[in-house]
């Protein structure tokens, strides 16, 4: 592996700050940077020394290049890191990546910046975020045995895609090659529709007067588990997740009309005008256990 | 407390198995009875030591009656329950409770038994289900922290809701009193349509042929923490659901038809015709945060 000396990460949530704090103990070499928005940002970036160096935009646009760093990792949401790919110097032998949830809009972004020319922007998608945001929510084993989803666009130079997978294994993730619309289509399913649903099953208990009542006036929570993890991720991240529907309306539209078609048949199961219909309702539980097995590699072990 | 001596548990899958090992860890002065339907589950419950006798239901009814017992808790799922409440003894000094999951059919049942008369049925529901089922899943720790809500009938002798109350407390669980309606309507947005929208959000996400040969394809689970969370309860013990299915079929095919109505407008906000309606989004993203935080009694910290 390329001994990594200075590595840029620009932007510094959650996973920006998580990923300087893994790179500073698993990557000895390596000096991080971190660019923040905000003054608040930076003190707990400095108080709680999360990266080497940390500096607010506008004083890293006056004072360093991203030519300057072996590595440039883009931590910010989607249509910021297309921003920065238009404004890229593609002489440098700087290697460029981001931390995009979504991966077609960032690829078009490449080939139209670069076109013919050949180029070392490889895009990641490690898959660890969390409900909490903020790089006081930083962790350093965040991205531990995480799956970081690795798209390299046309003309990427020779080399590069390895370079990018073995930091990766570094840091401990594992790493799966996937093309850009393929992964949109796979991550709408498997994360972006989960949000919503997430989102959806708390506004229609909080919409129902008798429940709405009851978690009011209850002492403590009235949830078993399987609540409380279903509504983990409700409304987590407002920023990032406009970002990501953007970038992904059409797919993520398609995997909620399915989902609308799937809920219609199992709610005509239990329309009231007739018996619950037992059958369908077993096909469908069975059938899920199946798809969960599938989805998750797992085996019921009782 | 009453001193409890002789407890029996009718139904000996996870519920009732480990409630027996919490009994005997937390009332010392109690031995339980398990009851069970098969040999299979009576030689888990032997060679695990689950509980201090054990009866296949035949041999308990040709040898035992519920009134030898101080406490009778039926651990079946609800249609069981109905049934043996036909039965009981109206004279006994038993003390008799369920784990139910619905309460209304319960309620009624009991109702029904008694008329007029006084006794000493009170319906519980400890909320600390799992994916997992079968006695040998049982754990002692289960029920720790756990809300078990106490549902009173008519006719209740005094103090027999303070004794039930008393023996959940002594098992680990915090108490709330909730009316049969009222608990049934609630249960139904915060455990029925959650394990209903699990499973409905496997069977969308493998029903599109990326996701379902990348999930085939992958050597381990493409999937985050959201969707892992999202997907646990799935397709999770069939017999228990479809019984809760039954008794509550009226309040879920409300509940399901209130979160059609939400996905129908969130799904508008997603359509490719326009640009994402993001003042939609944002305001139900935020909304649904309020909501996640007002039902799990959090704040966010971050």
């Amino acid at each position: 592996m390329r001994e990594w000396k200075n590595i840029l990460i620009f932007g510094m949530g959650l996973m920006g700050g998580s990923l300087s704090l893994a790179i500073r103990k698993k990557i000895k070499t390596a000096k991080t940077t971190g660019v923040v928005r905000s003054e608040a940002s930076k003190d707990v970036i400095l108080k709680q020394n999360i990266s080497d160096f940390v500096f607010l935009e506008e004083e890293f646009f006056q004072n360093r290049k991203f030519e300057e760093y072996d590595l440039v990792i883009f931590a910010t949401p989607v249509h910021s890191v297309i921003h920065h790919i238009q404004n890229l110097n593609s002489h440098s032998q700087t290697i460029y990546t981001d931390l995009g949830s979504t991966k077609k809009t960032i690829i078009d972004a490449v080939h139209k910046k670069f076109s013919n020319e050949s180029h070392r922007y490889v895009s990641s998608h490690p898959m660890c975020g969390s409900e909490h945001s903020g790089p006081g929510a930083a962790k350093e084993n965040l991205y531990e045995e995480k799956l970081c989803i690795v798209t390299s666009p046309n003309g990427l130079q020779s080399g590069i895609a390895d370079e990018i997978r073995m930091f990766w294994e570094a840091i401990g993730c594992w790493t799966l090659d996937m093309e850009a619309k393929e992964h949109d289509e796979t991550l709408a399913y498997l994360s972006h529709l989960p949000h919503l649903v997430s989102s959806l099953l708390v506004q229609t208990a909080i919409g129902n007067p008798v429940v709405n009542k009851q978690v009011s006036e209850a002492p403590r929570p009235i949830t078993g588990g399987g609540f409380r993890d279903m509504s983990r991720i409700a409304g987590s991240n407002l920023e990032m997740w406009l970002s990501i529907f953007q970038e992904n309306q059409n797919q993520i539209y398609e995997s909620l009309k399915n989902l609308k078609s799937e809920l219609e048949q199992v709610t005509e199961a239990f329309h009231p005008s007739h018996p619950l219909d037992r059958d369908r309702i077993t096909e469908f539980w069975k059938e899920s256990l199946l798809s969960k097995e599938k989805i998750q590699k797992t085996h019921e072990i009782y």
